[in-house]
């Protein structure tokens, strides 16, 4: 297998604000696979807060051995490049992605079939970034009550965004405030403002670190608490069981669909929610994802709507549903602006 | 019929640079039909170089009478909105687009097979802006040699632009000069520097008002020179069939699918080859174009990659070819940025 490698800077509609600190751009590789005239595609998603970058993920594509590659079938295949190095999450990630569209395409099925799991059917939430009272208020307005939104908190915003949430009694929605609340009292009490206001869920209240506030909260809180930035594999479900009320599961920080599922089902196994989510991504790694539909309550798919770059076309958003081209493979295909 | 129309900012991924001047934006009406469960979908694009604008979109569509048009089989609500009013090109293609879009999704046919068309199967141009040697040689060479390329030229840039094109020695490419050439000697020195770089066809190299000089040039020139701000109508080809060797169609200039099919028989009865073009505009009016790709011999649907903020989802660019999704109607499906 041919394995060609390139970085592409993923531009955003409008600046992205999150509690993380806000940008404009995310860096990403996109991969292509091709052997046997079958081209596949892959997609590492590289924001600045993951340990990973554009380098490392091209110098562990630079140890994959492509001949190897094409000689193994997929279980094979998935397990050597899963093994090959430790940690290289988001690189496992899209060399994972490229090889499900590659053997997808040569037995012409879907990625979700070659997974054995049902196919997708679901809605995705809408992301609303940190802003202060007005911006949110009109953001939260300009979307359907049918839409699901996800209203990023966690900034010295958060009292102008409560009061515009609690104004807008939008029926549909949750929070994620990438670890932005520093004590379990603030986030104990902006919770229960959250709760009055109808919030479902909330994604990483805390920091990673305070994982006995974070139990506390779970204990106290009447809304799901979701870990995102505290769980990246299986290990981590395991460890965090007693801590959170669910797990949010994307394919950059878990390396692989198999683990995504392992995940799901451990998840199940300790009654915990589970929401399916996604980085800056383009249409590429978000179609990818939305295979996995079925191992999730929640769906979080909504990235390429911010990307004014976006090399891929792939799922289509229809009102606040998804829906995958009826193609075999991930179903997404580079469009002119693919750098290859 | 419930029509409900609504202004709609399309903003471009980068600085837009034809001869008629640079922008960032251009202002559109998105409207919508709905009548029996089934919701239709039209886009009026009004760059600032058209006499109409969003106002006068919204005026025109004031008086057309949604319950008289629910009562009127296809052809008829056809002709009654094109004969409302004189003029009103955009507001009118916007209309006709939602009524094929309605009439198609009641039949469950896409609107190509409503038009008695055959299926498109075309590839598109790809379009470079104006811009300085370096910009224009690194934009050429971005795109693979199958990628056909539009170039912009016009302006005082095109001396730099001449020597990016004859040193990218890309095999296939057109000029769009938006009648940025301002005499006859002009145009006829830089066709036949273009002709000898490879290119295929020059559009619109001279003002509409230069007739004789456009006349001489379809004479003198080795390449094929297409109408486009000269040309709207019918009326316009009947009136042109001496002085330009092709034509470009688009809906926001005529008016519905009815007469650019029409305008595609004259110029088959003149020998003139065709263009099908679009404006700035979204997915929803690129993919109603697109049911038209048989009636022409280039393409230029590229708009919506050029687009940051697309209020809709359907034809998909693999390569430098469109796809078409396999549902009925016009096939595009508004996404979340949707802003009904």
């Amino acid at each position: 297998m041919q394995i060609l490698a390139k970085k592409y800077t993923l531009r955003f509609n409008q600046t992205f604000r999150i509690a993380a600190g806000s940008r404009n751009t995310t860096e990403t590789v996109l991969l292509s696979l091709s052997h046997n005239k079958i081209i596949a595609y892959g997609q590492a998603s590289l924001p600045p807060y993951l340990t990973e970058n554009a380098e490392s993920v091209l110098a562990y594509i630079k140890c994959v051995d492509g001949k190897l590659l094409e000689q193994m079938d997929y279980p094979h295949a998935v397990a050597y490049i899963s093994q090959l190095k430790e940690n290289n999450y988001a690189a496992k990630a899209a060399l994972n992605m490229a090889l499900a569209d590659w053997h997808a395409k040569q037995k012409q099925i879907p990625v979700y079939k070659l997974l054995n799991l049902s196919a997708p059917s679901c809605k995705t939430a809408f992301t609303i970034s940190i802003g202060n009272y007005d911006e949110t208020l009109n953001e939260i307005k300009k979307h359907a009550p049918s839409h699901l939104l996800k209203i990023k908190m966690g900034s010295h915003f958060d009292d102008e965004m409560l009061r515009a949430i609690s104004e807008a009694r939008h029926p549909n929605f949750f929070v994620d405030v990438n670890a932005g609340w520093k004590s379990y009292q603030e986030a104990y009490d902006k919770t229960n403002r959250l709760y009055e206001a109808g919030c479902i869920l909330i994604e990483q209240p805390l920091p990673v670190n305070m994982i006995e506030e974070t139990a506390l909260l779970k204990e106290t809180s009447p809304l799901c608490i979701v870990a995102d930035e505290s769980v990246k594999t299986s290990a981590d479900v395991e460890r965090l069981k007693n801590v959170f009320s669910g797990i949010n599961i994307k394919l950059m920080k878990c390396g692989s669909f198999q683990e995504a599922i392992a995940m799901s089902h451990l998840a199940k196994k300790y009654n915990m929610q589970v929401l399916l989510g996604s980085m800056a991504e383009s249409t590429l790694a978000v179609t990818a994802t939305t295979h996995l539909a079925s191992i999730a309550e929640w769906h979080d798919l909504d990235a390429p709507l911010m990307i004014q770059n976006d090399p891929f076309d792939g799922i289509m958003y229809t009102e606040n549903s998804v829906t995958l081209p009826p193609i075999s493979g991930i179903g997404a295909t580079p469009n002119l602006l693919f750098p290859f």
